[in-house]
């Protein structure tokens, strides 16, 4: 498949979640209408994506229930969406631009990112647990305990709190993978979880799913850190080269950038190596991770 | 009962959930450390455990069992504690002292206490969808979009998006009510939900339970509007007189302090009404309700 129709089949799927989550989320209505709009706004804006997507896609290839894998990649979407609000605000990474757009408190204000992020969250587990996405309240319950697991201290919120411990202190190499499995990883993780979880799958289907998001998260996390140190403001739509200016120990500084770049290759063919056992029906997949690996933003 | 039999039965209380509570939290380790001491410094922390007091309290009258409970209550403690932290950032109440100790951006920093309130909301749904919650999963998908209704958008956090707004504009006595439904009510109901979600009651005893809360939940947003009108500093142990001085519509600035007291005794007597079919067992509830309205912060 060319590069052109995957991104095309990417933007599909970005505009079927798109239109799912505009379902879901509250109206912009009653004396609260600026907290919904907020969380419309974070939501429902530009963005890739990529983990509604792979769930989707991770689905496919065990044949899961569209409507169940739809629902969850809402949920992780709105997971997502809710810690780039918290995480660009002032006193976390200070960002004013969020792809191209002004971020959620500089088009709102402080107090309405902070309650758009918690309520963008609650929602995710909301979503999770009606009886809509899976017959079986079982699986419901399971999702929700891993989503909060991924999402947690255990997981996205313990990474970034790693992430800003190492402005201040040098990480080593174990810590910053630690941090990355956290706080990227854990989310893209879920993606393949909620497809095992959704649809029961022989173990070693399991272990290729799960295996495969494991080491497309880190090469993810590592092509963010190169896109950092590399990239030019007006292609990654957000403020670049702050990890160096912060003096924050990043793949990049840790293995410089071709140790950096050699690291992503490697875990871009590991991650492929998972998907052999689906033959040709997993080629968007494997689309998918060179996309990750030539990303601009 | 005697009062002072009823606080004491309310520390009781409020010792075993936050014995669980502890049980249940990360411990204070790896590089992430920080977050998980603030979480436990937030949740375990002085604290009345009202919202626990009352699912266990709720629960007992129906018999319920004694582990779904106790998670339970944990659970809308979480919710409770990760919205005091976030509700005293900077950017929204910016409180220096909560129960007499300094919040938590204080004590640590603001990035570390946004994410601590993000962890705190994330482990209340990982509590209530473990399957020592209830045996049954469809029991706690149901506790989970319940907690995620009661907290987010249409409750807690809109809530207190409408409080917000209220400082810039005048609210009146209709959507003050609303914003206090959702802002204390929904949580303070959810205790009454969870209960007749882990157990089968009749409907008339639903009622009564999800009745008493309701009015419950209301009296005691009045008396906090009342204690912040007329307490001093050192009983609330936090800032007062900040509503006034900030223009807020509140019941007090709406109906006066009179005409508030009298509704919070009116709210009362009916929350009381609603314990009827339960007898003398109802009686340390009823201490709650007199409790609530006598406290001083």
């Amino acid at each position: 498949m060319s590069a052109e129709s995957f991104e095309q089949k990417l933007n599909e799927t970005a505009d079927r979640v798109t239109v799912a989550l505009d379902a879901l989320l509250p109206r912009a209505e009653g004396p609260e209408a600026s907290l919904n709009s907020a969380m419309r706004y974070a939501a429902l804006g530009p963005g890739k994506r990529l983990r509604p997507f792979l769930t989707m896609e991770l689905g496919n290839l065990v044949h899961g229930d569209e409507r169940g894998l739809l629902r969850a990649a809402c949920a992780v979407e709105c997971i997502h969406a809710y810690s780039l609000i918290h995480d660009d605000l002032p006193c976390m990474d200070d960002d004013d631009l969020r792809r191209g757009r002004p971020t959620v408190h500089k088009a709102y204000d402080e107090a309405t990112a902070v309650l758009a992020g918690d309520a963008l969250q609650a929602i995710a587990y909301e979503i999770l647990a009606h009886p809509d996405t899976h017959h079986q309240g079982a699986v419901r319950a399971r999702l929700v305990e891993k989503l909060a697991r991924a999402s947690g201290a255990a997981g996205m919120v313990g990474g970034q709190m790693i992430d800003i411990i190492g402005e201040r202190e040098t990480l080593d190499i174990s810590v910053v993978t630690r941090m990355h499995r956290m706080k990227t990883g854990a989310l893209i993780n879920f993606a393949a979880e909620a497809v095992t979880t959704l649809k029961d799958v022989e173990d070693h289907i399991r272990r290729a799913l799960e295996g495969f998001a494991h080491d497309l998260g880190l090469a993810y996390q590592i092509t963010d850190d190169l896109l950092d140190a590399t990239g030019e403001a007006g292609e990654a739509g957000k403020a670049v080269g702050k990890d160096a200016g912060q003096g924050k120990a990043t793949f990049v500084t840790i293995l410089g950038i071709e140790g950096a770049e050699e690291r992503s290759r490697h875990l871009a063919a590991q991650a492929k190596e998972h998907l052999d056992p689906f033959g040709e029906r997993a080629n968007l997949l494997r689309e998918a991770v060179d996309f990750v690996l030539k990303r601009r933003s």
